[in-house]
């Protein structure tokens, strides 16, 4: 779960421990009570990765992006951050995932947010428990998004 | 100019002092010289800010990138970094690049490489003149590269 991350003229929605799915189960609530907004980002998939199941998460990703492009809404995927304390394995996890939804979203036009490099051994970043973002790191994650909204909204 | 960028299956070529419409003067013998290579991928821009003409920097990179494609090979761009010393307006100019960058190559479906919250605020990534990026600068751009080269060619 992500804290503390604001943007200008946007609501953010913190939904402690969610999953890919639970996220996509939350869409029409959150369309239904924004009707004006013009786009939906999301940030997910950390939950998911100690799961394993690759192949459903990817499955799952490709269901809550559809939702979210079905709505008529701007779809725009926060990739996921290496957190400091991942195993080898969690790690190579995520790293696959993150590949996996630049090809994606590349071949679907959806704007990802590239933060692996960012918070990439960047322990400074995280809160004690090694998982979350503190401060620093909520205003990274701010920062990177707000750069890909105003990028993707930039004239021709 | 970036050095000591090192990629695996690669070959790197720097160019000192270059600026966009220079690295384009140098495709054709790019190509010539590694006919079989699948993709290019371009680092370059940050010699061409202090020049202040935005409107021509994006002239010379669509030139670019469209010199590229029309070779048959893809195209890779590795997008702008903010070095620790820029001024306000240095600082200010690079995000507009960043941005339009960002814009132009989603809508061109050409790979962008994020750097710029990689390097945003890292003055430790940078050698003492602040401009150049250090062993450890070269190191992380290798590895975003690396990433999105991977994620391009993952399947799926």
């Amino acid at each position: 779960m992500v804290r503390h991350v604001t943007l200008p003229r946007s609501e953010t929605w913190c939904l402690p421990g969610a999953r890919v799915e639970d996220v996509q189960t939350r869409v029409p609530e959150v369309v239904e009570q924004h009707p004006t907004a013009s786009a939906i980002a999301v940030h997910v998939g950390s939950n998911d990765i100690r799961l394993q199941q690759s192949e459903k998460l990817k499955s799952d990703f490709t269901s809550l992006i559809q939702t979210i492009l079905a709505t008529g809404k701007k779809c725009i995927v926060s990739g996921p951050i290496p957190s400091a304390c991942f195993s080898d394995m969690q790690f190579s996890r995520i790293r696959q995932l993150h590949a996996w939804l630049v090809g994606y979203c590349s071949r679907e036009r959806v704007p990802f947010v590239d933060n692996f490099g960012s918070f990439w051994r960047r322990r400074s970043l995280f809160a004690r428990d090694g998982r979350h973002l503190n401060r620093a790191g909520a205003s990274l994650l701010a920062s990177n998004l707000e750069l890909a909204l105003e990028a993707h909204h930039t004239p021709r």
